[in-house]
């Protein structure tokens, strides 16, 4: 029997070991914090652990350090060739929450310089047209990014539209395209999905160490935990996805260095489900009654945080973690786009 | 607090709960024979352990039975509308092990009445004429699966050729394309790759029921391992991806009750990387040096296959095991793509 060759002991290499495209690896990511990763007890002289507090991983900086470098990029491209990018939004129907996200998006876009345009169709508007809205966009120059703001109403084939969004303007990174060359070694696609970069964005900057890291990514919808699996596991993380049919996925959390949650049920992540000092990356967005808030309601993430600040090592809060981080993103897949398609470096 | 909603503890559902497309879930897979899973231990009455021995999942009585379909269904096709599948496939260069491998493709294709056409170029050929000849197949009405032999030589730019093949052709399944659709939950990639897909022939029909199930896939190369890690989460087995900068490889898939391994090491998987009673597939296809073999060598798969037999409860043996299935597959996958493409049913 041939000798058995232990490739599996190399030690993790350093970080930034994972080739990304030009627009992941942009002079907008700075170097990291070295803040090291430690558990978040400290074996104290007469034996008793003490927690210490977590580090909260809060996305705000980030994303203002994001969007100014945006801001000025933009700047610097119309001094010198006297264009800006472009998005394109459309709208069908009447959500109010559609509407409310559409406007953070447009508004953050205008206070770059990235200039807008938006199309809004009714709620029964047919197939045909919205396809014909988007075929415009597809093939109008000026127009770098589009996004068709989801959900859809029902009537409408939701895959077939995001099908037909030009790959090379698929700013959200849905495209089947784009996730295929996220999913392959080798590849890269010309848009990260904005979650999953925000994900791996917060996590560098903290400096927690992906590779060779446990990872485990609840939930697998496209938006953001199937990506940020994919992209985990670029960094050479070792990803387990758990979902609903999962039979134990406490247990399995609590063996991950690194949790990410995309599951959008509030508080279901307690602190039975997480490993002492781990680093927990909280995407879930839920809105929960709360009297006592002046809106009656407040957003909350999938992590019961009261309980999990006091054993993981890292987290991000709720909001104000991942979500400004993701709408930063978004602003700058739009200038990569953009940059592609003037050839401007 | 709002409650916690445990939608985790849903038991898991039936076999064949996850939607493929048809040509997945086509009349070519019979219902699965039902082979218990068990542990391989069983508790005599006097408290000792006996091991029993493994379920053997021979891939050739499979492999077997869906050629014999393929070739039935491509009469019943060229019987009804005068056509039979084609396949061309390009070969770059005089590697002998590429050769071999185009000769076993097109002798099962003859056998079972797909038409081949194969293009042979130098060693030394350049990118635009390679792409020229794949332009020409993709075009060619009677042509419905295109295969470039891989590895092409080192000038060449494997992933820009690849991706030059139309996906509606591309029945390996590599294309970025189908990857990212098999990704995506609620999507149908136009081919499943070979592997993964005889990989989920083989446990569904030795009755191994896969939703909710512990799987971990060694191994993440696009031939075999994501793909399989992509095709196993579709089926709700919650999946966990091994590779070369996992820190304690053997920990994470002892723990599975599903061991794929992809990595091209033999005897790499030994006993202390397998659970009691788990189920191992190996795509491994290794060639070691054995003087007592009449060629000189012989193959062997990624599992210490002397061993594993002791521990699981079924595996996969190498030769004659996954290897049979996914010829057998690709066959599939060419008959499927001229389905679609005459719109015979």
């Amino acid at each position: 029997m041939v000798g058995v060759c232990r490739r599996f002991r190399t030690k993790p290499r350093a970080l930034f070991s994972a080739k990304l495209s030009p627009s992941c690896s942009s002079p907008l990511i700075l170097p990291p914090v070295r803040i090291p990763t430690q558990t978040a007890h400290r074996l104290l002289s007469n034996g008793v652990h003490r927690t210490r507090s977590a580090e909260i991983m809060s996305g705000r900086p980030i994303a203002k350090d994001i969007i100014s470098k945006v801001a000025s990029e933009i700047s610097r491209m119309k001094a010198a060739i006297g264009s800006v990018p472009g998005l394109a939004v459309v709208l069908v129907g009447n959500r109010e929450d559609s509407q409310a996200f559409v406007n953070i998006k447009l508004k953050a876009c205008n206070k770059v310089g990235i200039e807008t345009s938006i199309v809004r169709l009714p709620q029964d508007c047919t197939q045909n047209r919205l396809i014909d809205v988007v075929s415009g966009f597809n093939k109008n120059p000026s127009v770098h990014g589009i996004i068709v703001q989801l959900p859809l109403p029902q009537h409408l084939d939701e895959e077939r539209v995001i099908n037909f969004v030009s790959p090379e303007k698929d700013v959200d990174g849905f495209h089947p395209l784009n996730m295929g060359n996220l999913a392959l070694r080798g590849k890269e696609p010309l848009f990260i999905p904005c979650a999953p970069k925000a994900c791996i964005e917060l996590l560098l900057r903290y400096g927690v160490e992906i590779v060779g890291k446990n990872a485990v990514v609840i939930g697998r919808s496209k938006i953001a935990g199937l990506s940020t699996s994919l992209l985990l596991q670029r960094h050479h993380a070792t990803v387990c996805t758990v979902h609903s049919f999962t039979n134990n996925p406490e247990q399995i959390t609590r063996r991950a260095d690194i949790v990410v949650s995309d599951v959008g049920i509030p508080n279901i992540v307690g602190c039975d489900w997480l490993m002492p000092g781990a680093v927990v990356v909280d995407m879930g967005t839920n809105s929960v009654k709360d009297p006592s808030s002046r809106r009656g309601f407040r957003i909350t993430g999938d992590v019961c945080y009261e309980e999990a600040v006091k054993v993981v090592s890292a987290i991000t809060p709720v909001p104000g973690g991942v979500g400004p981080v993701v709408l930063s993103m978004l602003l700058s897949n739009i200038l990569d786009s953009a940059k592609r398609a003037f050839g401007f470096t």
